[in-house]
């Protein structure tokens, strides 16, 4: 094998590789993700036996062990951080909630205490593990119970890693199961990430272009539809039918919302709620409620909960018809700003960076490029997680991870990609009134409006020979006898073809 | 070429060919799906020249013309009759509300005669084009228009292809565009599609879903998490987190229809409604509406009705989580019916045909087999739908008769399967308490109950010790001394691990 | 509910309704796909007890209790006829090599006749069964049994329904089981299809690109990236990167083949072979080969081939492929098409029906438009053909209807609308040489030429000051009195910029 | 809003945040990707005017414009350093090549130091920007071309952002263009990962499954078609076909690559070569091959490499067909090693990690979860892949950065997957015999051999009474009195079934 492809073969197995036996060295990730790791250990314990773990680091043995079994993917493949908040949200609510059913409140309070460290992006560094794990997401929650156990040991001075006094499984999970505590943080995830970052970034693109269709509005222009020339409408009335697909867009992920907002919380290990408490499910419920600020409730069904994904699919769902729209709207954008001699040259789009070094005017459209692929990876995303939600089996869904990765990175792009695309393309769009003008002049479909004046034939005779010709309707219809150019002006009024009479 | 693989070539072209200088020759399409045709011929022109239509036919030279140039497919690609049967709704509409602003009565009335007709299905032969036409769906409208219009003149006592009295641009199209109409029958289709076949279908099988669930709320048995065993649930709850899916994918269409209901009429040619009249757009979506008994209205903004179809996309997406729904259910039916000896058996499934004539107790999960076939279409129809429905361009989507046909097979198969699905498997499904128990009582999983009895490492013991010996709980526990039979008995008691404390 | 949504909702359950208890009355499909029926019957039996036939039918009971359980879908759902044909195939051969093992030559020659009457398409009428039965396609492998067996008693004087003497299971499926022969069908129906549509289409298609290719090879075009204009290239050089797609697209469907060729004829139940004969396998693979003249082997390993659909899905992923070549080339073609007054304009597309009655000149794309509407619903098949491929499990896949329904409509669509496109469009396109030679001497992307003689700075001060007084290259140039007219004509010259130096 | 909210939202913008005036300020992105940066800057310019840059990095101008305008979705959304590295050896290899064509070879040598030290993986912090860019990746080959610029000026001893004396465009990209080197190093960066990680992966597998499929070859088992009791195979039989569909993965895979050993390198802008010189192409193509050892060719048609990407949706429809073989085995091999005590138990999987505290011999499938997860992931990217892959327009297709993300994910993921998947469970699985003999031993299948010694008729009903009664077989022929012990043992033998007589 030659030099060049075995340092090609070393960079891509970026994971950390680490020995079964020993975690005697841990080669770097991927340079440019960098995870500073300490060199000495401690040693943690699980029911399997021992395992070395980074003095430096709060997560356990199952968190170790997890990073020993699934070496997929590298680092940009971990459980994505909004899952972890997520974890820290429902950690700190269920803590809370213990304590209301007798958890000792010292450990409640360090628990949520390091909670609120999780939620405020303070323990990041302490969850290493990728999506590509057990597919009930067993080990992040065990990577979650952990960094907290050991964070509010430490808090209350306690001995990382003793599991005393607050124990990872006894304390921090408490009530819970990965079963129903990785659905629930799916949830919660989705929801805050619509919140944040999907529904702001949409309402961004809306108010932008419909502030573009009231501008817009006087301007009238050739229509195309086939993508030929058809009758005329108002750059407005186009720039209106944006508005409405995005407007529709915030429509259809609201109306999935109320099946995201129920929370699993409560079911434990198959839906029944063994080893939880009486009241236990909807007090977590209003407690991550408020916590958030969304109307979060207990699901109404713990076994449909914990056994499909439907509520994400059915999100992911609506993002792929949003994706549709932003598809739409970009690719009509990038083709009337095509140009700048050869193309429909209708508007012209902001530039943002140096298109060509030697022709002035080449403006690529590369907000309109990135938004299209955003939307083409929603729509594959979308099929991951119809498949992923397709194939639970009896109690238990295990396409957690992938699922909730897939539905976040839809999310985050679209939201992300629309405010890129209204700050950096539609705000600066202008119109090319005199291309506009002068395709609208030229146009032979405005001879339809002399049909009541001069009759359906001579109408035609003027179309068909200015097509053959190559000249105007107007220059025809004089040399050919049948109007006057007063008349023509009269008669021919593209801003009378706007609407019903 | 080999003889055999000449007969399939044929067989393969089954679509009808017609020599595109004379319609001398027909010859017959796949023979199963016959349609008698005549032998003669009457001349019809359009603005290409004359064509001959057959003499028995309604339709004209549009609809032949698109016969000769979209050989594509054959007859099992021809436009859904839905779709034909939605535009005769249409077509009555626009005629009675024409009339109201000055159409001839006489034309009208006829108009609506021969509409009728089309409803009833009583013209269905004389719509013989395929989906793969063009995409604005421009051939189908005029063949409705042809048809319209042929019939009515006969009404009339006039001469079929004369266009006179009744033409079907001039009358049966007035005020409305391919553009428009077509949009418009997409939704009148997919509405009652929905209404008819789909929710029907889903609710029959929600409903028999529910009977289970109370049938079976007293049947303990063991759950299963990642594909094992678990701790117990009721096979009531299991099924009722089925009940639960299937109550939201009836949600989760209807939430979709609001932006169905919405039709394009009024649009025309490009969304401003040039050619139609001030209050056309609203007074023919309330008589679609009072004609078939939905809620539709007006779209709120036509350049978007017809320049996008998100609104199908959308209500695909609804059904692409139904079927996602319907996989898991119907797997877990098959999986929970397996055996007789060596499956897991839990589940008596209904015998409808011979499984194996040697075999006494194969029952093939067929229901299961066909229902999951359609959700694996629906997923693929789903993809179509979005491929087309992110493709418009300017003022018009050019998808559109690929777009409805999948949708309408989307909610036909998921609303006909479900029938299917409840009628000849759930209603009939039984559970097999002995084995079902039988599995139960040995369980290991059980052993949690002893906890807080024996703590935990006396239990952990005898779970251990009772796994790798292959021996009962009870037994094991027994011999170890931990525990009599009767603190057994009192202490393992499934029944009180169902729900929370 | 009114009576336009009743008449609907009848019309749109139009399969074959037949009451369980008696077939007494056979409401008919839809009336265009009508097929004519007995109203007199028969009674035969299966293990599971009595049924009426039709008298003029050569199915049995098995067929007719598949019709009463599986109303899914009505007759454009029915198992595609090329499997049937292919069935045909199969049970000729497996019925010469039986001959060879021992079967009764009398029964054995009857057998084949009655296999070429189904191969040659004069038993169409008697395969009603549709897609949605049973995932093994058990009941087709049992109504091609029926068929074949009532049809050559009849032709050995025997009774229909006797059994005798050629009987559907001992000697119609002799040494066969529906979970070999199903999939043998499958590849035997795919390849054939693939050999008689798609490539023909596609060879046709490449052909026609490749002419046109040659005939513009001299025509100098503006080149466009990004949509954006670009540099220059000739039309033949843009039409010949279309030829290098499809002539890939009829490698990559071509080098699928290897493994369709295997069949898994010889599995029969399990994939061990049991109740088959040593060689059986070897011999009706080159049996099938012979008949269809294609290189068909026995399959290498027999429990893949009934469990998993690989090489289907890997026929379908390179069909995928083809679609996306298919609808890049059919967007640059209607977009280069785009007019007549306001779009690109560089191409003229055949008229092939009325655009509009106003307009001349208004060509719309419509072949462009169907075959970009088959590339989409061939992307959505193979996602429904992914997703049952995926989704077998242990000795079989029982997504197999569904699968090969897909296969062939992706095959058959993607050949027929080749055809129509190279013949209905590619073979008249016409380059609109003045449009684009004046796009081309407007460009401002020539001024790259101008570098080397005058220098960068002065080439770029042309382009800028020419885009921003919308004036050309040239006038600018000697405007700025940087160059004379002879000099311009000298130095920037299109024809120079097609290739490296 | 609620305060956790807030910290959510912030949390979810993690991109570097950058003021588009002044690079004062640059929020850490989430911490476990932290990219240690600079407080200091230098100046650097492009056409658009003045930037700061980190003074720490050798990127320019250009790239920070990029990470301005394109914030889109984070450090895990930055373009995948397996293209950089192709970026390095493409960068390196037209150095050596344009040293031949006469550029200084102090420069070329700087250039072809600076790419190695790219390759090396050395670099990597100084590639900031993100897949959602520009379409056609421009920026990162600018990205690119500053960094390798700066890096060799560096060597050179000059001064970094001065371009002097090596020229980010005129020397690193000499006869180069953004078009022809992005797709360039798509390929080789798709073909590195499939031969580093892919392929290898697969192999490793295939070889632990044929190793299993041969250990395994006495152990004879009960079949199952439709999951239900079915005649028996061994379980050697079973693997054997899991093995041939990774041995075909391998093939299809293979059968991908000879289109992707294609590069478009020496098409520049838009196919044609302007700007290059003749012989560039075929040389740079050359030298790839030679650096990687990978046969990689100049593309036969430019034109086609740069305006679509079919060869890369060929090569993920491959991965997508391997991911339906891997999740057809993977779900095969959980539901065969389901239990302990309520599954079908026939496989005994590893124990990687806890399953739960207190039952023992609960094995959680997690490997089996982890990689189809990643089957339904590949799934999904395919779709991203085929929508980008169709939306080419004219000389380039501007999905390019998009389709090469889903491209390498899914070769790393199932590459990766393959490895684990093969190291923590195939090696380690184990047949549970007993289980399997047990199962065996009580199927009501093997009655089947039976028929030639007592009749069809009395084996039926034996086995209908045994499946009535619950007992088996041999006793219910026994109390039958249709046979002996001896008699049964004789006749009943599974190993006498499993192939062809």
């Amino acid at each position: 094998m030659h030099r060049c492809l075995r340092s090609l073969l070393r960079a891509s197995r970026n994971l950390v590789t680490v020995q079964n036996s020993a975690i005697s060295k841990r080669p770097c990730p991927l340079a440019w993700y960098r995870m500073a790791s300490s060199t000495t250990f401690r040693i943690e314990r699980d029911t399997f036996g021992e395992l070395q773990v980074p003095s430096d680091k709060y997560y356990g043995a199952q968190t170790v062990r997890s990073t020993l079994n699934f070496k997929i993917g590298g680092v940009t493949e971990r459980m994505p951080i909004q899952v972890i908040k997520a974890f820290g949200i429902l950690k700190k609510a269920a803590a809370e909630v213990n304590k209301d059913y007798g958890l000792d409140p010292k450990i409640a309070e360090a628990i949520v205490k390091a909670a609120d460290e999780v939620i405020a992006g303070k323990l990041d560094d302490h969850f290493p593990l990728v999506v590509w794990q057990t597919g009930s997401g067993t080990q992040t929650n065990m990577n979650v119970n952990e960094v907290i156990s050991n964070r509010a040991i430490e808090i209350l001075g306690g001995k990382l890693g003793s599991k005393d006094p607050v124990h990872p499984n006894d304390h921090v999970n408490k009530s819970q199961s990965s079963n129903d505590t990785f659905p629930t943080a799916m949830h919660i995830a989705a929801a805050t990430e619509v919140h944040n970052v999907l529904l702001p970034g949409l309402q961004k693109l809306h108010n932008a272009l419909e502030a573009k269709a009231k501008e817009f509005k006087d301007i009238i222009k050739i229509g195309r539809t086939h993508t030929q020339d058809a009758v005329p409408l108002s750059l407005g009335q186009e720039f209106s039918g944006y508005v409405q697909q995005v407007k529709y867009s915030i429509e259809r992920v609201k109306s999935s919302m109320p099946r995201i907002y129920e929370l699993a919380a409560g079911g434990t290990a198959v839906g029944t709620g063994l080893n939880t408490r009486i009241g236990f499910a909807e007090k977590v419920a209003a407690r991550v409620a408020q916590l958030t600020g969304l109307p979060f409730v207990t699901a109404a069904n713990k076994f449909e909960a914990l056994a499909a994904h439907d509520a994400l699919v059915e999100l992911s769902g609506s993002m792929n018809t949003v994706a549709c729209s932003l598809m739409k709207i970009a690719n009509d954008i990038r083709f009337l700003g095509s140009g700048p001699r050869s193309g429909l040259g209708e508007l012209i789009l902001p530039e943002n960076e140096p298109g060509s070094s030697i022709m002035p005017g080449k403006v690529n459209p590369t907000q309109c490029e990135a938004i299209t692929m955003v939307a083409a990876q929603v729509m594959g995303n979308h099929v991951a997680v119809t498949v992923g939600g397709s194939n639970g089996h009896f109690e238990l869904n295990v396409f957690k991870p992938m699922i909730i990765k897939n539905v976040l990175n839809s999310a985050r792009l679209l939201g992300d990609a629309s405010v890129s695309f209204t700050e950096n393309c539609v705000v600066g769009i202008e119109a090319n009134t005199d291309r506009i003008n002068k395709l609208m002049s030229e146009s032979l479909m405005l001879v339809t409006a002399l049909n009541p004046h001069i009759g359906y034939d001579k109408a035609a005779k003027i179309a068909k020979t200015a097509h053959k010709e190559g000249s105007t309707l107007k220059e025809t219809a004089i040399k050919l006898g049948y109007l006057t150019s007063e008349q023509f002006d009269q008669w021919v009024r593209p801003q009378d073809m706007l609407g019903p009479k």
